[in-house]
């Protein structure tokens, strides 16, 4: 991790972009946020004109046997089943990424289940599930340090495939329960402030819930200033790997588009490790999670779609790359204000 | 217009839209917004399992002289300036339209300047630029009734070629200043409460532009309870044309995504004429035109985007084009709770 080198941005390329952007044939700074947005992936990419033809959603599968405690909506089963299903192409994130022209990548990261032989799947398990929290560690600081190794080999690997713009995505039963842990001890905020219904529990269960939290936080002290330990902690598999290949896309200048609430625990672990690593974000939605705010501002990313999306596995990114990828188009694709010959007053 | 027929909503085919929305493979709700969206439009095409392939944006340019008082910031050669170039694909919405995998049809309604023979443009021009309506009416009644009558032979002709879902974008510098009129005219709001900037110009000028304005609605007293009244006197032509698109959509069954300020004054005049139509409007951005709220509540959509954009060309439209594919197609290619054998209590 602390070798990664994470490039700072091209402030060359972006002062390029910005002024080519002037002189587009549209009414000055019409565009909005996309204008400041296209400038950013320029300095991200360090290309004065990107483009992002190759997009991915990466979604890393994982159980949490703190939701034992019954703490959704539905059995743990359905993490791997829906992990199967995204294989045969079922689920929304299918959906979404085909809508995007982008590709979907599924790995499994500590699902408790052994798939067998099932194409498609990437297999890097570091273990079978998350150990409860509420009664020690989730993970040991090296199983944290296994799966953050994991995202920044996925990021490399899909960087080989062709990588304009990529995001994390998740599927874990349980897995809004680390991430409000996380996003309580790294923000120093009060955990019922930022604990939800999840997969849309109610009042009884999303008390058991913070209290959950609560012990588990008291048990295990994670130590805000270590985002590795509080990944161990009170983490989890998929979000150590999604940390991981935002680090990895990082280190490698490719935009990352931050999802929703687990994303943003994931990003807020990323950041917590190498803070240069945030160069690289890239903000999407609101979600309907109630500490999604709260973990994006503390990330400094901006949200641009207000959808309610409350589903995960990458879906808000992935709504999102089409209007990301129009911000950039038209660096590359619009005449010039003097190719037109329209004179505009500045 | 009063032959024309608009169907009501399928109340059939958005019920089971819903059911089969509520045994998708995701929590219940998980897609915010995006769920009672698919549905909308299931009970617009009368379809529960609505695809959204054919995607079209027509854009209708056209002058204002009420222009010439300098009321933009650049001169009024950039109507068919960009017209030109949006027929040889340089323009913000041909980025757009490309990056929706959408259609963009081009029409002149009321450009002024003899573009000859321009491949591609569709020309049905009424007038040669709008009349200053600061100095009497800006087109006949019977000027505005052709405008109308060319948005909904536009919708006949499109959906000929298959037409899921349009939007109606527009070129026309000046074209705010009739915009804010109607707004103002038909919701009863003081002209300054819906003037903005346009395309960017400041102080003096939005106050000669509102001054022109008052002085405009009180020489010619169009009445908000008659929309044709309100688009002849203090309207235009492309503003017609695309609350004729709508009405033509509306009567084919066809969603109609609302872009901006001038698109949304232009399916206000559209709910004037005939109320029924805004059974078929969807909403997509909020622009930063000031008046482009009170315009969306007055025609009831809900807005999803917040780009900051001001740029019209149906730009905003476009870009949402993609989301609601992605929200239609969840009801297709989606795997349900019972297929997965995945149990959620209700």
């Amino acid at each position: 991790m602390n070798k990664l080198h994470i490039p700072p941005l091209d402030e060359q390329a972006a002062k390029a972009a910005l002024e080519h952007q002037k002189i587009l044939a549209k009414p000055p700074l019409a565009l909005g946020k996309l204008e400041p947005v296209a400038i950013q992936i320029a300095a991200m990419t360090g290309n004065p004109a990107p483009r992002l033809k190759n997009k991915t959603v990466v979604l890393f599968a994982s159980d949490h046997h703190i939701a034992d405690h019954g703490l959704s909506l539905t059995s743990t089963d359905v993490t791997y089943i829906q992990t199967r299903n995204f294989l045969q192409g079922g689920g929304t994130i299918n959906a979404f990424t085909r809508n995007a022209g982008a590709r979907l990548t599924v790995v499994d990261v500590g699902v408790n289940y052994d798939f067998g032989d099932l194409p498609g799947l990437v297999k890097r398990k570091v273990m079978h599930g998350a150990n409860d929290f509420s009664k020690g560690p989730a993970m040991t600081r090296e199983q944290a340090l296994e799966c953050l190794q994991v995202g920044i080999d996925i990021a490399r690997e899909e960087k080989a495939r062709g990588l304009d713009i990529v995001a994390a995505g998740e599927m874990g039963i349980g897995n809004t329960t680390p991430s409000s842990a996380i996003v309580a001890v790294l923000t120093g905020t009060p955990v019922e402030t930022v604990t939800g219904r999840g997969s849309g529990v109610k009042g009884e269960v999303i008390r058991k819930k913070i209290e959950l939290i609560e012990r588990g936080i008291a048990l295990n002290k994670p130590d805000p200033a270590d985002a590795i330990d509080v990944l161990a902690k009170v983490g989890g598999p998929e979000i150590g790997a999604m940390a991981g290949l935002m680090l990895g896309a990082a280190s490698l200048r490719v935009p990352i588009v931050i999802d929703g609430f687990i994303a943003g625990a994931a990003a807020a672990i990323a950041q917590g490790i190498r803070p240069e690593a945030a160069r690289y974000f890239l903000g999407s939605h609101n979600s309907a999670e109630p500490g999604h705010k709260l973990i994006m501002d503390h990330i400094g990313v901006t949200m641009y779609m207000d959808l309610g999306l409350c589903l995960g596995e990458g879906t808000g990114a992935a709504l999102f790359f089409p209007v990301l990828d129009a911000a950039t188009r038209v660096l590359s694709e619009m005449k010039t204000l003097p190719e037109l010959d329209i004179t505009v007053p500045r």
